[in-house]
């Protein structure tokens, strides 16, 4: 049965505020995800939160969601919606806020057979942007998404959110580029950049299984030498007056690229 | 020549900050764009900002831009990172802030024929992604992007932002649906939507110029009578657990499928 908890300075409720901060996620190793739709996609994906803090259980997923998350060892609370907000920092918070163990990050848990295609990304600095691209890579059927060096944290509240729940359903890894370079060439995979150093067309241009699409930091790109380690660049056609798209659309364009290839084979 | 502003109280520093909210740019009918690389685009697109703060005019691009504002009748006024942060809100000002009077976002400034590919977005609520669509619709060559129903204030400093200067470079207008509607019925174009109530693949339709790629609001998707209004419905292939993309990644996708069909005609 659900605890009640009402106090704003009941310590649960402060911890998992806390979780908005990178430093309270890395010491805990836990995150935060928000809202019945994300979290139904968690436990429909096998992860269930460590607690959820919940405002009126009146939804059968919710039910559900409560339900399997006792089952599983885990506390689900039931507060109000101001304690939600002062949790989430949202105005109108979700119903619904799960604490979650953060998933394991190495590369060596990834199987590159399990998936034709994987995104990459190096050095993206906005958690919008690292979500989205998880989001558009459960959309193309990628394996998941490898960050190369410092990228956003993809446990923060804004990727999560922005994942739409792909955060639960793709795998994650964290790598630096040299370990992500010699893992990659433990194996087959066809490492593809966009460059403006190419005359490849991307559509022109033909994909390998499995693809890895390495996508750059938001304002600086690829550094040269990331783009030397590529075996092939390609360049999307840009029509108008600026020279790049944002990361995340650039990545979508690519990977449906990749997909609609296939889909014609 | 620049006159110099250090104190934080001078009027047209808190001025400027206040055009951070949207009450005070909509009263006064202006708003703020931030950085030399945009400001620049402004200016080879032919617009001057009505008044100009900068940090240090070292790089000769700003030197370009105050000679530009002050001969077009614009001040420049030099001022420190402290006071930029202070108008910017940002830890890491850009050296450069300008004043910009609000485009007029009239449909009848719309001359449809100068551009094959439109982009239309109803109820788009995050500002982010409206800035992410302007600078798309500039990689594809669209003429501009149309803002259906209650959208985000495009002359947000996220929006702008975003567009990475394409705000400057796109036609921009705002309308309710009939008078869209109305509009768009009164001249040649096929509106496409995008749908999960269709069987017609993104990549088996055709695009006839000029192409409306109709874009829905971000959690609600398109309202049913506007996917009736539509020539064409079509579906962008979701390989995995969730059944949408994000606004600004769609309308990526659907965009440079006009485009590459144009290509290979």
């Amino acid at each position: 049965m659900p605890r009640q908890i009402t106090a704003f300075s009941n310590p649960l409720v402060k911890q998992a505020r806390a979780l908005r901060d990178k430093k309270h996620r890395r010491a805990e190793g836990l995150f935060l995800a928000e809202g019945l739709r994300i979290l139904t996609e968690a436990r429909e994906a096998g992860i269930l939160p460590e607690r959820l803090f919940f405002a009126e259980a009146s939804h059968p997923l919710l039910q559900a969601l409560i339900e399997a998350t006792e089952a599983a060892g885990g506390e689900a609370i039931e507060t109000d919606a101001d304690i939600l907000h002062k949790i989430s920092g949202k105005d109108n918070p979700q119903a619904v806020l799960g604490i979650y163990r953060q998933l394991d990050t190495s590369l060596d848990r990834l199987d590159r057979d399990s998936a034709p295609l994987w995104l990459v990304a190096q050095a993206l600095r906005d958690p919008g942007n690292l979500g989205t691209i998880l989001r558009t890579g459960d959309a193309v059927g990628a394996g998941g998404l490898i960050l190369v060096d410092e990228c956003a944290d993809p446990f923060s509240v804004e990727a999560v959110r922005a994942s739409m729940g792909a955060l639960f359903t793709q795998k994650i890894a964290a790598a630096r580029w040299d370990d992500f370079l010699a893992w990659l060439r433990r194996g087959p995979g066809q490492l593809v950049g966009t460059s403006l150093d190419t005359d490849t067309d991307y559509q022109v241009a033909r994909y390998r299984s499995p693809t890895f699409i390495l996508v750059g930091n938001e304002s600086q790109g690829l550094p040269r030498a990331y783009e030397e380690a590529c075996d092939l660049l390609v360049k999307i056609p840009m029509l108008g007056k600026a020279d790049s798209l944002n990361a995340a659309v650039a990545t979508a364009v690519m990977a449906y690229e990749v997909v609609n290839q296939r889909r014609r084979a």
